[in-house]
């Protein structure tokens, strides 16, 4: 019985790295939906194709990826304008950090890299025209790095930027040629 | 006679969009072999998984992302090395440039994104113990946006450099958590 145990407790750890490893270096699990538009993050997300990158400077202080779906790959790569139903993309941001590492190796400040999560971690935008009427046919949603939501009070501040952008279907994202 | 050459002529150009099409948004294809290495530009490279981002100051001024192949990616995840045979990273990189259109709408200068390819627009390192054995396991290649190969003496300088990351395999580039 005793070994029984140990054997349980043994798989139950192994069981907690590996979660914990799928978390930490792949996808995050959503704790609910983002508030608003009620979406949870997408399976997957993690291993869609790159659309672009980019350092946000002030406050925000980071520097992100940007990742799409497939209907948003093939509608950026053949300038499709709106983007179809069912197109996600996705925003990952780190902190915006200097190397130490490469800096030492090359002699000179030089490489600004990945640092932390900051709590506006991830951020999607999910395409369902009728479902977002209200919002130029997007949802929005952002969850920090343990998957938690962000406020519906965060919710409401997307749209009225992403409006300025409405001749390219408000989506601020260029493809990286 | 006639018909049959402007359909010809049709079916060339429509070639030529396709090609131009293919290369400036998807995957630009190699003008020969890196020198030293022999490496050619990888099939479908820009569809691989998404690994890292990064800003390179200085000289450089470029802003960057490293995928993956499928054995870099199982290799990062797993945090696997040295990395398996038959693994690519490559590096794309774009002119470091700020966004007026972001940057209008934020009110200030906030937002910095990709701009031009410059000349060491794409680079790969592929690993081959036996074929590469001299420079640590990988082989060094650099492409232009055009598909051309980077001069032997651009491939000379790589190894020397990536030695000085020897203790995670001469791979300078972490896995965005």
């Amino acid at each position: 019985m005793k070994r029984l145990t140990l054997l349980l407790a043994g798989v139950a750890t192994l069981a907690g790295i590996v979660v914990l490893a799928t978390t930490t270096s792949r996808n995050v699990s959503a704790q609910g939906a983002a508030p608003i538009f009620g979406i949870k993050i997408p399976d997957g997300y993690r291993d869609w194709r790159f659309i672009s990158v980019a350092h946000e400077a002030g406050e925000l202080n980071d520097i992100r990826t940007i990742l799409g779906n497939d209907p948003a790959i093939k509608a950026y790569r053949e300038g499709t304008l709106p983007f179809p139903e069912g197109t996600i993309i996705a925003r990952i941001a780190w902190r915006y950090v200097p190397s130490e590492e490469n800096n030492k190796i090359f002699g000179h400040e030089q490489s600004f890299v990945p640092g932390e999560q900051p709590p506006w971690y991830l951020q999607f935008i999910v395409k369902d025209t009728k479902k977002y009427a209200a919002t130029g046919g997007w949802g929005y949603a952002q969850f920090d790095k343990d998957g938690r939501p962000g406020t519906e009070s965060d919710m409401k501040k997307c749209f009225p930027c992403h409006q300025a952008i409405k001749a390219r279907d408000f989506v601020f994202t260029r493809y990286a040629p």
